[in-house]
């Protein structure tokens, strides 16, 4: 037994999740006081005017009323989209089968073996409480969308808090709501199973592929409906009409703007709350048959639980360094502010964790380790938990180092736009593959450390680690696409050079804090899936994954070319709906009269909600091939093919997802380079409209659907197919092989 | 015991080995007589005048004059290319020394675990086979260029057959030679070793390392030298100068016709000869410790030699197809006769192996598996073998169905140049990612049948099957760059439109071949380096490589990063490589009077010499990559940790390496597509200059890199790294792990 009573325990995971909820209120009770006048019924006539500093002769209250309009705009287009992607699906979407099925036969199998029909409650309930917190995110960030551009009249410091506060409320609320579901659900399922801790944590785990399951529509769904949206407004708007980004002449610019909060906020929002749900469920599954669930140590085998509270109170202490300790004066200081938030949560939470490690754990305890026992000791859970946190912080950092275009990597691929579109695209894809070399490493030394020193379990709470500050990174993660949105609306509204000037470099700095993000996502997404593996591994009784056996290997050459698949789907998916964008903008600029002058309104809704539609539609092909490759693999070839498809498909994937991420905002971000002209060098290349740029506006358009949509919707791949094959597990290990058995 | 006596066995090999040496130098006879007339000091002064059926006004002794001039040229480049490419490298230059220190180390820990000298001058011999064959390929291949740009004028059939026939001089004289060295070393060795065929087959791996690491030179170097000599060409030429391509006034114009028979046929063939030494090796190796090495049955021991004598035999027929049997009247005809070389070739050899799989082996027979052994009976052998080469057609087959411009993939790619260069890149990737969906559910298939039947045995024989017919494969390999060579001479020479047009359709044809080619290279390469891993793991005594292993997954993950990092490299050599290309030519265009009038020639001896210096340095650090890792990996991390890289390298390098070659194979014919505009769709692209064209260029040239360097290069990546653990397993296995040790 640790030095930390029961008690103490009980009392810590609630309060601290209490905690992280009220701050998210806050946050949003402060964002709120920014007031977006409009006689729009939204607001209801509420007219507080603003200081308005320095605006240079441009109506004031014409501009704002402009800013309530886009932003009831974008609601609107919310509204159409959340109902129909998270709730009708299955009545109205008749091709939606596929997917279906799979969930209802996964439903199914997972009831055969015995389990309580708890189990299948508490994994319909996890979409459910995700996807309530995401469509909850969602609204927050169009929320602070016109918040953030009215403020940034003010000055670029309070434009930074509005946008930051509201990146927080999402970051909060989502890992302290994901923190108490999982404390209630095991003290209302504590109820049936009293004493019978192993059921009761393996019917805990159904809440992991709950997780992840709205992960794969939050990603990949939502991947495909920006893209769609983005890359359509783009190719009618400015390429054939002519007219500027984001103007609101384009029928498709509140799709799109809609789709930087779906994909942006709810897909790395339902990634990353899948990732920290699986992680949690995976180690308090390892745990509950080691030491601590034999023994009934309680508070050490909370430990999973205790590392996010502390996670939660240290992401609590390092906001407060962003918006209340430091104040951002200068355009300059919010990059370096964003990078600071990592270093500050990762450093208070070592000594988080090893405060915990020491009162919450017994000396010494044992674990299991795939049928034998590994006796551990406190300080090794220390450092795999630590190394977690660390390898997340070096991946990040690395991920800047390649992405943001203060280094020398962007700026030599801005540099090759001078030798044409060829140049650009052959650097920004050397650039993708080099930026993998160091990530991998990192992941590697994690494994290692953390896989020796405490096998599986070890694994899991290393991911635990690395998503301990996920409140701080979903916070700065989604500060980027309300940073986008809020330049957009400014935009939309006509408001003046300046402003726009400020929230450029809002966004500039946003692009690079969301390629971080999606460097973190991968990274633990890595962990987790490796995790999840194990205990697949643990469940289906097999004692060697032996690549030296014909079964395994085809499952590791097959596993590894599946994200190739996959990612030819999701990039397919995404010229395919942007096509019909394009068709629809094309048809209303046709036939509405008046719309290029400005005279006639544009039909926002049907382009959302073609978007919406298309989303669904497209994704269903590589939905089907995540649902359905561990039941075929499991089924007719067995628990090792299956296995090593596992294995295969996460080695291979990880390096794609973090090689398409990483060229796609490494090209976004030579673009941006040479569209601000901020250095002798990026104005030699510039301005807007020369040769570079022209190449440069390739490779950033050719990077968005990688960055986008087919990287970061690998993370889904490989954890969707470890947890589900965890929850088939015994399944297989009975019935599966069908096909060497005929043999 | 087989039925086949070892006095037939004894027979059958040298003279299948003589009767394909003589084929080819038969080939050659015939080439040799279209004969080149000029006043060059080459050919004496020579002047048999040809019969010109139609050309259009062009003075023709002018033309030959010129074309004879060319050839020259192109022969002197490779002069000053081969000498120091192939031997002057240790001295002159000083960089060259890490991937020399490999070779060094392993040449004296090989030395170390009481191995003859024997096995050292062996690995020395066949770098030495390949390069003598190799630079004799490149000669013949430039003596066949202008030959078959001077028959164009007869009619497109007497210009295929020149091509193809010097091809297959290529082809056949490769695989001949392959086979009779390893035949006589065989027996030179046995009188060292007598009755200790162990020893004797262990030593004979000697020649697989060989002939590996002169592929690293041919593949890596001469991929590099290609692209830079023809991205430099392009970027001064095309783009600054707007000279057309293959204009004689470009001074890298030269460069880039060596650059062309260096990369597609020394690579290509010191490519594929490696996979042959390779797997015959590594076949020879398990032999030699199962049951037919054990009871001396020399026969059944030599099956592997059978298969590629019955290999020549069966080649030779197929050959007569395509140049005596049918002969080739029209445009159209080409593609499909060099495709039913595929499959003629593949019927016969099935036959040919089902004859001497029963009479060459015994009934029933015990193969090493591991540590233990696996009872086998003869028809099991006939199914590994076979497999092996059908997987090697089906590869080749979808190859082409993804990469020839007759089928939608490629209209596809072609059509979304419609709008913009970055919607041709997107299809293109996803095109590749999609490419490699069937190649490797083939190769997944060939290792399951050939593993389960026959172990490691089974999946050498099996590469031995994709490469049984290696000499038909090489031939329309070769034919490739030989077209492109004529029709650069027949721009050079100024002939006629129709002449042109004739050389142009055969080039086409030639890039589709090409891809066929490179898809074979990697399908045995993948099958090779799984034969060698398997002989690794045998060597180092492990019994089990278990994924379930912190060890063994770091490794994997490691492994799977590998391509990513040899990509990065080799994309980024051939990027330092073409700026320096451009530079001399630019500074030629400056400084030399009268070049671009014509009435000055360009230095062409410097360019060539740029583009060799440049390759051979720019090739050491991917060399050094692909050396030091085996080293490091298995002298810190130990076997398991290496046996983890290695399979992960494996699995992972394949993918990159298909989907690399198909997206530029499918952007390249994207480009021809809308040039010949051949259909209505097509000549909607078009025509040249248009903006769909520009956008096909573009892709085009992105797509030089991944097609020709970065992409096949990674077999050398996989072979190379498996070939050298092999080699060095015994010392890993008994000193290696320091770093674990330590710890």
């Amino acid at each position: 037994m640790g030095v930390m009573g029961e008690a103490f325990t009980q009392l810590l995971i609630p309060v601290a999740a209490l905690v992280g909820i009220g701050f998210a209120l806050l946050q949003w009770l402060l964002v709120s006081k920014v007031k977006v006048s409009a006689d729009s019924d939204l607001n209801n006539g509420y007219s507080d005017r603003l200081i308005e500093e320095e605006e240079e002769g441009i109506d004031h209250e014409d501009v704002a009323a402009k800013c309530a309009e886009i932003q009831n705009a974008i609601s609107v287009g919310e509204l159409s989209l959340s109902p129909s992607l998270w709730f009708e699906i299955p009545e109205g979407q008749p091709h939606f089968c596929l997917p279906s099925i799979g969930t209802l036969a996964s439903s199914w199998v997972f009831l055969v073996p015995s389990f309580s029909s708890f189990s299948v409650q508490l994994r319909a309930s996890a979409p459910k409480v995700s996807l309530a917190l995401i469509t909850q995110a969602v609204y927050i960030a169009t929320y602070a969308n016109a918040r953030t551009t009215l403020e940034a009249r003010k000055g670029v410091g309070k434009a930074f808090i509005v946008a930051f506060r509201s990146g927080a409320v999402m970051g909060f609320l989502l890992a302290a709501s994901g923190l108490l579901v999982l404390y209630v659900s095991i003290h209302l399922f504590s109820l049936y199973y009293g004493d019978d801790w192993e059921g009761l944590y393996e019917s805990i785990t159904g809440y992991g592929l709950g997780g992840s399951s709205m992960a794969l529509f939050g990603r990949v769904g939502g991947g495909i409906y920006t893209k769609a949206a983005d890359v359509g407004a783009d190719l009618v708007g400015k390429v054939e009409r002519n007219i500027p980004e984001d103007d609101p002449r384009n029928p498709a610019v509140i799709a799109d703007n809609v789709g930087d909060n779906v994909g942006d906020i709810a897909g790395m929002g339902s990634d990353l709350f899948g990732s920290y749900a699986e992680a949690s469920c995976a180690a308090l599954f390892v745990a509950s048959i080691s030491s601590f669930g034999i023994s009934h140590d309680y508070t050490a085998m909370s430990f999973p639980l205790i590392i996010s509270s502390v996670g939660i109170v240290v992401c609590l202490g390092t906001t407060l360094f962003a918006t209340d300790f430091v104040e951002i004066k200068n355009v300059s200081e919010i990059e370096p502010s964003l990078k600071r938030q990592l270093l500050i949560s990762t450093i208070l939470m070592t000594a988080g964790i090893a405060v915990v490690s020491f009162f919450a754990l017994p000396s010494e305890f044992t674990l299991f380790n795939f049928g034998s026992t590994k006796t551990v000791k406190n300080w090794h859970l220390f450092f795999c938990v630590s190394i977690g946190l660390w390898a997340g912080l070096v991946i990040g950092y690395i991920t800047e180092y390649y992405t943001s275009n203060a280094y020398s990597p962007v700026q030599d691929v801005a540099d090759s736009c001078r030798t044409g579109a060829a140049t650009n695209v052959i650097f920004g894809l050397a650039l993708g593959y080099k930026s993998v070399i160091i990530p991998i490493f990192a992941i590697a030394i994690a494994i290692y450390v953390s896989f020796s020193m405490a096998a599986m379990y070890g694994i899991a709470v290393a991911a635990l680690g690395m998503l301990s500050t996920i409140a701080t990174g979903l916070a700065i993660d989604a500060y980027g696409p309300i940073s986008d949105n809020a330049g957009g609306i400014a935009e939309m509204a006509g408001m003046s050079h300046k402003i726009r000037q400020r929230t450029d470099a809002l966004d500039a700095a946003g692009n690079t804090t969301a390629a971080i993000g999606k460097g973190f996502a991968i990274g633990s997404a890595a962990l987790v899936s490796l995790a999840l593996f194990g205990a697949f591994v643990s469940r289906a009784g097999i004692e060697t994954v032996d690549v030296l056996t014909p079964k395994v290997f085809i499952g590791l050459i097959v596993g590894a070319m599946l994200p190739y698949w996959f990612s030819a789907m999701t990039m397919k998916s995404v010229g395919s709906a942007a096509l019909k964008m394009v068709e629809e903008v094309r048809r209303q600029f046709n036939t509405i009269p008046g719309l290029m002058e400005g005279r006639a309104k544009p039909d926002y809704a049907t382009c959302v909600k073609i978007s919406t539609d298309a989303s669904l539609r497209e994704m269903i092909p590589p939905g089907a091939l995540v649902m359905l490759t561990p039941l075929i693999a499991g089924t007719l070839f067995g628990v090792e093919t299956l296995a090593g498809v596992l294995a295969g498909s996460l080695v291979s994937g990880v390096q794609v997802a973090i090689s398409a991420s990483n060229t796609g905002g490494a090209w976004d971000n030579a673009k941006k380079y040479i569209e601000a002209g901020a250095s002798e060098h990026a104005r030699s290349l510039g301005p807007k409209g020369s040769d570079p740029h022209k190449a440069a506006v390739i490779g950033d358009t050719i990077g968005d659907p990688l960055k986008d949509t087919s990287g970061p919707s690998l993370n889904i791949l490989i954890k969707l197919m470890a947890v589900e094959s965890l929850v088939f597990a015994p399944f297989f290990a009975a019935h599966g092989g069908l096909l060497f058995k005929l043999l």
